[in-house]
């Protein structure tokens, strides 16, 4: 571990084996330990530090807890030729979702599309990560999940829904993929943690509280967030119409009626309710070659991006970045030099490892 | 026709035939001229009067200019088990539109998915029509197509791809489904046109310049984007990342690569060019009943939107639409008690049929 101001820089194999060691120090398989492991460093390495490791006592706690249920416990409820329907039995999302998008990607082989949705599941990382599987395969990828509420429809002033994350990737340049990772609402909370994390304040247009008026404090936005105190995040477009927020309140409700009513899991604000979360995810596939060769689609999206970078900037811009851009080029940063984690963040995986009998220091020793 | 301030009001299906007319005057086949009818009052009957007759002089100018081809030359080129290929022959765009629409809902029927391309086609009119015939055999129902380039990516201050709509239907409430219908920039040209008919103005965050300074005068505005004079629309989010403005530009330059590079259509800057639009379109339909029962979905669906529609309001505000309800209710109204027509627009229309030997005021009687 090395210290970069409030940063202590780890490697990403460490980091992975201390996240597997926590995971089977509560019970959980070795296959699904390492799942976990990848979903979580992978949003550290992409910089995405709100779903990455600074959320392993949440799953640590919940399968403790018995709030998550250890074994994998997946069963398939409804089967067609390019469409499923798995129950995962309260089991960690990571696993579940895993085994959900390998199966659309199965059923694209055959069918040229396939989609999978997921009941009685966990919160599953980044939506992000999921496509990627799809990706590998040279197939298009997308993913979505239910989450706990916090978002206000527009025009209302509480909290009915949750952030609901879209991520939808392409298999343009293997290298830099178009991956476009999503939270309906215009931020997600775990950036509100992070930016509290780093002193930040909340920008008008993000956030409202009870009462529908803008809010501003970030450390009581994000503890009443999670306390349920009723303030709420607003949707992508912002408050009322003005800006199109009833797009943002489209699509994040859009969302929670397939994974919830289609897919049968909880939905609105009844996801994480006294039975557990009971989140729906749904997981799509789709092969490039059923509509075009993939060596000229690459090459057409190849020169649609290049065109689009090069558009003149805004004053005081020096790039414009595709989607997926920034987390690949993180990613292949902190791949060669470490993942920076917040001192704060690291004073939590020892507390977490401590309290599984793994140790934080052991696994994670000095990057150089 | 009855005068109503400076709306004069026609019956849905007196302007249907007008606009069959028009495009049978044109030489189009009576049941793709009904269809062009159907898809552009449907436009009005919602209340969104840029895509209804008010842009039916596009087409038959199209038609008659030889940049439109009047007959249908729909050719299949790819087709799989749940998805296909065709080239609409630079044929009308709805006509193709719907035809595509029902090959996917044939694919589902089957596979439980389908999804279905098209290249080589021209405008569409609404997004939002398509997924009705999804719904209408109780699927879920997508639809998107690229356009004309008029929004600016993130940090840049030219219009490099167009406000490429995505409309997904879900088969919730049979008398008002959940319907999206959403050009992923800020707002659709359209609404710009109807505010300048109407005297309004362009609010902040909305528009740049070629400066990428944020662009106010309306009339400038409209016809700086018809003229392709630098204007930019902005990303759903608007400008910069402050209020994700990425995203809404991720979602867009998401229907360029599927409608453009993986139809095989043109895309970003070139949809348009000198050959004709040769736009892209991506159609799917989804079988709920691959998920969950249809009573289950609809039952549940209805509790979820209740629950929404029941939330805290906002200050000032006195109720919490879901997507498509406000669309729903406008055609109710318009069905039964007629379709106003903005002056500018029955002029337009006089003046259309008059060029094809169709009495606009002897199709569209007075209304009592």
């Amino acid at each position: 571990m090395t210290r970069s101001a409030d940063r202590l820089i780890v490697a990403t194999a460490d980091l992975k084996s201390f996240v597997r060691g926590c995971m089977e120090a509560v019970g959980v398989a070795p296959e699904d330990a390492g799942i976990v492991a990848d979903v979580l460093v992978a949003a550290d390495l992409r910089g995405v530090e709100s779903h990455g490791v600074a959320r392993l006592r949440r799953y640590v706690d919940g399968v403790r807890g018995g709030r998550i249920r250890a074994e994998r416990a997946l069963t398939v409820l409804r089967e067609g030729p390019a469409t499923a329907l798995l129950d995962a039995g309260n089991g960690l999302g990571q696993p579940a979702a895993v085994v959900a998008m390998r199966r659309a990607v199965a059923k694209a082989r055959d069918a040229g599309v396939g989609v999978v949705a997921v009941r009685r599941t966990n919160h599953f990382g980044i939506a992000g990560y999921y496509p990627g599987i799809a990706l590998a395969e040279g197939m298009a990828g997308f993913a979505a999940s239910n989450a706990s509420p916090q978002v206000a429809p527009t025009f209302a002033s509480e909290p009915m829904y949750g952030t609901n994350p879209i991520a939808i990737g392409l298999p343009t340049d293997p290298r830099r993929p178009f991956l476009l990772d999503m939270a309906t609402a215009v931020v997600p909370r775990g950036k509100l943690e992070r930016l509290r994390r780093e002193g930040g304040s909340v920008p008008a247009g993000w956030a409202i509280d009870q009462d529908g008026e803008p809010m501003t404090s970030l450390g009581e936005l994000v503890d009443g967030l999670v306390a349920r105190r009723g303030y709420s995040l607003l949707p992508l477009g912002g408050e009322g119409e003005q800006l199109s927020g009833h797009k943002g309140f489209g699509l994040g409700l859009l969302v929670d009626l397939l994974c919830g009513p289609l897919a049968g899991a909880a939905w609105g604000r009844h996801v994480y309710g006294p039975e557990g979360a009971d989140l729906g995810q749904v997981f799509a596939a789709l092969r490039v070659d059923s509509f075009r060769s993939p060596a000229e689609f690459v090459a057409e999206a190849s020169s649609l991006e290049a065109e689009i970078r090069a558009a003149r900037r805004a004053p005081g811009e020096d790039r414009i970045y595709i989607a997926g851009e920034k987390e690949a080029a993180e990613t292949e940063r902190r791949l060669a030099s470490g993942i920076p984690l917040h001192a704060e963040v690291v004073a939590e995986l020892r507390e977490v490892g401590d309290g599984v009998g793994r140790s934080f220091d052991r696994d994670c020793p000095p990057r150089h």
